[in-house]
């Protein structure tokens, strides 16, 4: 019987972030009767609209209309396809309507959801032991665990509230160059991100792209949040404001379409250039790389990803906007709950962070948010969270945790801080001679 | 505007391997009114009876009547899912019992595809400079474009009539180990290999598996083609020889459902052991490294590959015979063409292999079978095939092609076949001082 030492599997397995999130799986699974605030999973209300059959119908009707006739539609469904993808024309028009982004459809590739995305991107761009990848720290962990598969170091650069530190980065990056390495890509997701909940402001936006183009690296910017502004307050998308290309935009419909569909995309349109050959898209060249990984993204899930947006008039906003209600409301309703719970007393050292949109708040504790931690409070008083430790590459977070509240109902919420709240007045009461300031800001 | 040369990119875009398949690519789109032997795509007459909603349906009742109920069980398909996958279990039993492969459904990952897999089992294996992957040689490009991602070591090892050459796979270990590196893996498809058309001999089976644990490493069986064998004159699976557990089985359901499905699956049950932990399956890791790829396999796709499954009795032979009569059928077609073509004339030195099953016929010319000659095949006679060079590793195979009769009607397969007649009586003349059997076997 085969028998293989985990030792001589690739170091990725190792990593204590791809560790983490099977840690999570795992407590869910033993305890499933507790309120989770852990993953960060879409609510499920709105499955209950979908009609996969319509959506078909409806990308074939629009496939066939377009000049491949019935029969050539119809089959689209079910044969391979390009590795660039089928819908590239239909999200390419809601990027311009809704974002202000404009992109040829071939500088689209449509992704087995965004992370395929981001394991694309850095495939292309890490080309030698020397290049880096930066990243928002605290960070989503699908892009540090992408990086680990690929052995790609990575470096983490501070947020304050406004966002990603941009002088921190310029110092990364110089550090980098005096150390015969190069940051040849920054992540960051600057709408409500997961885990932090920050958003970048306003003005800070066309200054990262002014160091990116100073320094020669690219921005990934992840969009996966975006559309849970509140009306009026949206800003501007890095790649809406990217004259210089500088930016490869990252986004998903898991979050205002349905995660099984597992579709994404990724806006690459920075040129390529070879000795003797025309100029192509950088996401010609993601597609190719994307043949050796998954040869295609499923037309039928693409054709329902379509169909959703063509019957809602090919705009995501349009989709998004009932989504996002529900989303502010969960948001609105799990921080006056907290506070709830704040007036009734909680220990000393107990803060969250009140974000605007998205799916996450972050709590800082006076005491370590770890698996001990975690397990106490499932077995105990049956509400689960996430540990921030992991979203940190940089190391710090090992007192804070996250909480989503995007899948509940308020209901759910009220009972979940409750019991959020007798467990921090039994286990997160500061230790005598740890001081409540060392843990980072929440 | 960002200009990024091709050389600071990964070096797998430089890979010969992933050139070719553009080039293909871009050739067919050139000509598209050509009859085309070029792409190993199922036939699409299977389509026809597809009913995407009724697999769905079934799935889910099936789900329900499995203990979820049916609310649950419908959101299923909308929400993420394990990275293990959803329908392991539909997928194990059916291995059982049609091809004697006998694996837990917690050692199985249903994947984006055999090539996810494909990828995933690199990763875990592959995991330092030393590390190689031996390869048949003829060889999938799928194999071997994964391996240019990860920038593993390949080291192509012979076939002959009777499939991989053992004796020289094991002097490739030997030399490997002398250099210091060792063969981690071997891939190989037993039946009907796309290019090759090759089937291992059923007593070099067992051969196989024995130098596997003699020398450590871990065959890679894709078993894409297997359903094509004549009924009656089946061998068995390597997996279903394998009582040391040194065999990971890879297997699609793009050829006996529908390829844009996009779902395949990989049996891993090794064990890898951690100090202070309990033995996983290899699949377990597997898993995990798929959460930093993928994240999950849609569960729409796996739900209508299981419905699939389900509306034939859970077997997928049952589901594979209408089709396997169909491709014997173009294959017996193709020859009988080839044989006609021949009695009419051909240069000396064309020369065809006579593969028993699979899609794929091997052409040996007494000319190189280059993208120029492919170029006038296209342009003058309306006829495309594949430049066999890419698929040899090892670097052999300039003088042969490889014929696809998969996707074609008979009269298509006739009419293409006297196409590539006229083409090879001009072209394909041997040149003086050119010598016929320098080109290795077809």
């Amino acid at each position: 019987m085969t028998l293989l030492a985990r030792e001589v599997l690739h170091a990725s397995l190792q990593d204590p972030v791809l560790e983490s999130i099977g840690f999570l799986n795992e407590i869910m699974g033993r305890y499933p009767d507790a309120l989770s605030f852990a993953p960060g999973a879409p609510h499920p209300a709105p499955y209950e609209e979908l009609d996969t059959a319509r959506y078909l119908d409806r990308f074939t009707a629009h496939a066939a209309a377009a000049g491949l006739g019935p029969d050539r539609a119809a089959r689209l469904l079910y044969e391979y396809g390009p590795a660039r993808g089928l819908i590239n024309g239909i999200v390419a028009d809601a990027l311009r309507r809704d974002q202000g982004i404009d992109a040829d459809p071939d500088a689209l590739v449509i992704t087995v959801g965004a992370q395929e995305a981001m394991f694309l991107v850095l495939r292309a761009l890490i080309a030698s032991p020397e290049d880096l990848l930066a990243v928002s720290d605290p960070c989503f962990v699908g892009i540090t665990s992408a990086a680990s598969l690929l052995g790609a170091g990575v470096v983490p650069v501070p947020e304050d509230a406004d966002g990603l530190d941009v002088d921190a980065l310029a110092g990364a990056c110089r550090a980098a160059r005096r150390a015969g390495r190069r940051i040849r890509a920054c992540y960051v997701a600057p709408d409500y991100a997961n885990p932090g909940g920050t958003r970048m402001a306003a003005g800070r936006r066309p200054r990262l792209l002014e160091l990116a183009e100073r320094e020669d690296f690219l921005v990934l910017e992840d969009n996966a949040y975006g559309f849970t502004a509140p009306p009026g307050a949206e800003l501007p998308a890095l790649k809406a404001l990217d004259g210089g290309r500088r930016v490869v935009h990252i986004g998903t419909f898991a979050k205002v379409c349905f995660p099984g569909a597992r579709v994404g995309y990724v806006v690459a349109d920075q040129s390529v250039s070879t000795a003797g050959a025309a100029a192509v898209p950088l996401a010609a060249e993601l597609a190719r790389l994307k043949t050796a990984v998954t040869v295609n993204t499923s037309p039928v899930c693409q054709a329902l990803i379509a169909g959703m947006l063509l019957e809602h008039g090919g705009s995501l906003a349009e989709l998004a906007r009932a989504r996002s209600v529900l989303y502010r409301r969960n948001l609105a309703h799990l921080l006056r709950a907290l506070d709830r719970e704040g007036a009734a007393g909680l220990p000393e050292g107990v803060e969250w962070n009140r974000p605007g949109g998205g799916f996450f708040v972050r709590m800082r504790l006076p005491v370590p948010a770890d698996a001990g931690l975690l397990e106490a409070s499932a077995a105990g008083y049956g509400v689960l969270w996430t540990p921030m430790a992991p979203f940190h590459p940089g190391g710090g977070g090992r007192r804070t945790l996250r909480l989503s509240c995007s899948y509940l109902e308020p209901g759910e919420i009220d009972e979940g801080v409750r019991r959020l709240g007798a467990f921090l007045r039994e286990h997160a009461r500061p230790r005598a001679g740890a001081g409540a300031g060392t843990g980072g800001a929440p």
